[in-house]
């Protein structure tokens, strides 16, 4: 037997991973994550995800500089005003925006910045590129737990595909391709912990969701 | 330490399975899928994934038949026909869609539906609907891993939503809920074994989509 990690002590633990370090890591890890995320299903099992793995530190930059650009201020704005959530006080939720707010300041720095795409047969077009969300973020997913079972701390993010055609630029994708997200991965610089959740009475139902 | 399976096993191990049994799971095993499912981080950390777990036969009769009448025809045209993908021969591709072909003429025996949904604050525009995908599938996949680890079966099935105004009044959805995905759930008739998958090369790059 495997000394892996249990599948529900992964899902349990795998906490949104912010701050990350430069440290490298092994690119055979980094290769691992891909293919954990590829053992996702696709629709009709098309196999479309595609994937960059970004380490060169001027294409980060470049990519930094788009979530940050995004990001920043907005972030910024909301710590200010001091918000909260019903399942999420004041201070939890500010912890959770400074460390969005340390992401867009060193993003740059962080080992890696990998990418998820999907490839479609020629340009898409916006209903096409949200037709893959069904095949691209299960995929995501997996890369997530992955990360976590290997040590690994990363996070879904989006704000710099708000840029979208400098963001495509920078990473030269063909023109049938559309990318989805941007994950940072790297060793943590603080704890991973266990997630904090909804009871799950709160969040489904039997039959039919009669109030 | 637990006994549960490892996470890459599960991942290199959790087929699409669609030929699954009405025998009865204990209800603590697909409460247990929810939770899994909730795990999963959700934009802004917003939790607004709704679950509906349907095993009323009057309920899944409904959601059976708006599946059947998408996709019966449809998938038999596609048997007829005999397509290849370059990745899958004529023959596992023909496997695949006599198994869907299954399904749709057996989802309404199967134990348990199960129906992602989000909840919204207002009516959703088809815009807000898709910004939310970030949100659900990452769920979705949790639950299909949760359920490969406890020996189900499960597969993400969209067909019964192209019948979409049909398909939120058989649930009685609020009108500031959306639903994404309908996941048949029990033990399976078949054997669960590894996916088969494209060589991690041919989908990933380093920094750029160099071609």
């Amino acid at each position: 037997m495997t000394a892996e990690m249990g599948i529900f002590e992964t899902m349990f633990n795998c906490r949104a991973m912010r701050r990350l370090s430069d440290q490298p890591v092994p690119q055979a890890q980094l290769v691992k994550l891909i293919e954990a995320a590829e053992q996702a299903a696709s629709g009709s099992n098309s196999q479309r995800r595609r994937w960059i793995i970004v380490r060169d530190p001027a294409q980060k930059a470049k990519l930094a500089e788009l979530n940050r650009a995004v990001s920043e201020d907005y972030v910024s704005a909301r710590i200010e005003r001091g918000e909260a959530l019903p399942h999420h006080d004041r201070e939890s939720r500010k912890r959770m925006l400074q460390a969005v707010l340390w992401l867009a300041r060193n993003m740059q720095r962080i080992h890696a910045l990998i990418i998820a795409c999907y490839e479609f047969d020629a340009p898409p077009t916006e209903q096409d590129r949200a037709r893959a969300h069904s095949s691209v973020y299960p995929g995501v997913q997996n890369l997530l737990l992955a990360a976590r079972a290997l040590g690994l701390g990363a996070v879904l993010t989006t704000y710099a595909l708000n840029r979208y055609e400098d963001f495509v630029a920078a990473l030269e994708l063909p023109s049938n391709f559309a990318a989805y997200a941007l994950i940072p991965v790297g060793y943590p610089l603080g704890k991973f912990g266990p997630v904090t959740r909804l009871a799950v009475e709160q969040v489904m139902r039997f039959d039919k969701w009669s109030i």
